[in-house]
């Protein structure tokens, strides 16, 4: 069963308001079991929201509607959901009557316009809504569903709850449990990920699985049927397993954590401390870092040495080294390593140098060339990059691409 | 003109990632006088793409797709719109040749997948993309405008300045001329800077006034029409200059830097340097400064000082006062600050220490306690500040809080 969802409101199309109602019922949908292929935003106007309506019952099993059930004159989802069905708008009596004594209760008579809140469309069964005036609706369409609730979510949210996800459920069985997990990777680019894994996963029809690539990291997104949960997670297993196969070593994660929090528990595990020194990333990967809780168990210090002295100073890397193959150089990279690993007396030392850009490039070391050292007691190695995009994506790629590089050699993993 | 925006990608439609795209696009369309009749989010699959673009071209005068053209196999935008406008494929091979230049020069083959990525719909033009490997198209339809762009925001926003907007400036001719402002205030809570100028822009009918409130920062959208720019940018100017009067010295920027860049150019234009040492906030205020092109004239060195013999052994900070007051404390964070300013012989040293959390509160030291100290030549100043939320929000504000204090001290403002 899939689902599609229509917020009405022009209000909803500025530039600076979130729509927060699909959201919450998305969440609420993929709980259940349905899956929401679109989603859709239309302005307070009669013929778009008929459109949006035809559209949506064209292909969804069920199309739920938010907004547009008020008594003003730009409040058109009544109105559009006759016109895309065909059928006739019907003042309701009972409703009606209901509508005159609740304003009667809080003292007001009810003007004119209230009155069109007790329209329904030939067919529908209205749908209670205690929090508020406007009625919802359930209008059977060919077999298909189409529910019409109010837009305020105080009033929105029990009638979903009420009146709709227990319909669903029902239609839908005992049979739809969702299991989502999120495989994540670093360090290789989108196309290679795909180019391995497509012949994994295109072999499964359950779990789905969606690809989302960010630079220096891809994620694969592996959502599971089941008739039970035992049976989805049993799908997720399958898919997730034949993955690891198809790139083993390379799935970092599956449990929600990033990066920066695999390497520090990796590390604390261990009983292993680190130390950092930065030139081109300037302090990204300690903040990385230091943005997991509980981070100073492992990292002991970091030094951003920008400037050639504060390499000397605070490192040791020798003048006569940075005149020689400068700053950005693989020696350099290792002496940093080495220098924060000795001055810090941590277990690992980490040197990244590199020409973040826009502006330093040469053809030699053009922009996006990043040496990224490692040291620790047994020795060190390094690895030359060329990142491409900004310099922010250069800079966030070479702390993630350290980071790997520490993971891979606490593991015993090739280099990527 | 009225525009209908399509984001392609089903992990848009799940409960937790906001699709920001069609936000940014709607604020642009706006202020060109292009209003937005529907947005629309779809799936990765074939014919809820093609439908939702049959959909727009059939309501709409400019379609304005974002995302699915990617190398992978459920990257489907091309696909979609060939099928919804009845034509056919055609692989391009200029743009063939330039994706394995980009691929060649990044020291990698291209694999087959990626060859997709050269696919143009018959009659379309491509639109450059140079910050990614996917180029945009354009679609012209029965007098209508199809756009295919990038879903990566970096690569979407330039693309939409550059081969969008033009387009749709140049089909409308003169209109009403908009001009915008944004101006920004660091380390003041949006409802006090609300209380502050509320009876200023309340009287103005326009421009337009919107409050944008995140931690540490508080943005002022001004958005101001007149009948050309003169008119437009004279309305700016008044409420400007009357903000700038309510709130004197507290608007930190009002020319799109932010304030990183702002305190690096105060630097610059005073020939000063700076030396960093945090402890709470590891290294995201050096991040945050060299993330801006050219911060490596100002920035000498940084210093994270997670533990305190790092404090000692890199800062100077005296074993004994760090056992008397404490690591997170006043005079901690003046030696800090002192220490790093010294070291690094430079015009100032910025100390950070605090209780970023979750774990580590007290009653005397709760989380969110963070001491601030600044040095120079002529002394130094330190605050205590208490700051709400999580870990993330408590480091962001206290890194802004630092430059807001830098700011001041360079401006002779007193302390925020």
């Amino acid at each position: 069963m899939n689902a599609e969802l229509v917020a009405i409101g022009s209000e909803l199309l500025g530039p600076l308001r979130a729509e927060t109602n699909t959201l919450w019922i998305t969440e609420q949908l993929l709980e259940a079991g349905v899956s929401v292929a679109a989603r859709v935003t239309v302005a307070d106007e009669l013929p778009l929201i008929a459109s949006a309506f035809r559209a949506a019952l064209g292909r969804a099993d069920v199309v739920i509607a938010t907004g547009g059930l008020g008594p003003t004159a730009d409040d058109l989802t009544r109105e559009a959901a006759a016109a895309a069905t065909g059928r006739e708008l019907r003042r309701d009596p009972q409703i009606l009557a209901r509508l005159r004594e609740r304003f009667a209760h809080y003292g007001r008579t009810m003007s004119d316009t209230n009155a069109k809140q007790a329209d329904l469309v030939a067919g529908a069964a209205p749908l209670a809504n205690p929090r508020g005036t406007a009625p919802g609706q359930r209008i059977e369409v060919d077999g298909r569903h189409l529910f019409l609730l109010p837009g305020p979510p105080g009033e929105m949210r029990p009638m979903f709850e009420a009146e709709v996800l227990p319909r669903l459920r029902a239609a839908l069985g005992p049979t739809a449990v969702v299991r989502r997990r999120v495989l994540r990777i670093a360090s290789m680019p989108e196309g290679e990920v795909d180019q391995v894994i497509a012949p994994v996963y295109s072999r499964f029809d359950n779990p789905k699985t969606t690809i989302l690539g960010s630079p220096g990291q891809v994620e694969l997104h592996l959502v599971a049927r089941g008739k039970d949960a035992d049976q989805a997670e049993a799908a997720i297993a399958r898919l997730g397993d034949a993955l690891h196969e198809a790139l083993p070593g390379r799935i970092y994660s599956e449990d929600g954590r990033d990066l920066p929090a695999v390497v520090l528990d990796l590390m604390v595990a261990r009983g292993l401390t680190l130390a950092l020194a930065e030139s081109c990333t300037g302090g990204l990967l300690a903040s990385r870092l230091t943005e997991v809780p509980g981070s100073s168990r492992v990292l002991e210090r970091g030094y951003v040495t920008y400037s050639n002295r504060a390499k000397t100073e605070d490192l040791g890397v020798p003048p006569a080294l940075l005149e020689e193959v400068g700053a950005v150089s693989e020696p350099v990279a290792a002496a940093m390593a080495e220098g924060a690993r000795a001055r810090a007396s941590a277990s690992i030392g980490v040197g990244i140098t590199g020409i973040a850009g826009p502006d330093g490039g040469t053809p030699e070391k053009p922009v996006g060339l990043v040496f990224v050292a490692i040291s620790g007691a047994a020795g060190s190695a390094w690895r030359r990059c060329l990142f491409p995009g900004s310099r922010g994506r250069i800079r966030y790629q070479a702390s993630q691409y350290a980071l790997e590089m520490l993971r891979g050699g606490l593991l015993g993993l090739p280099l990527p």
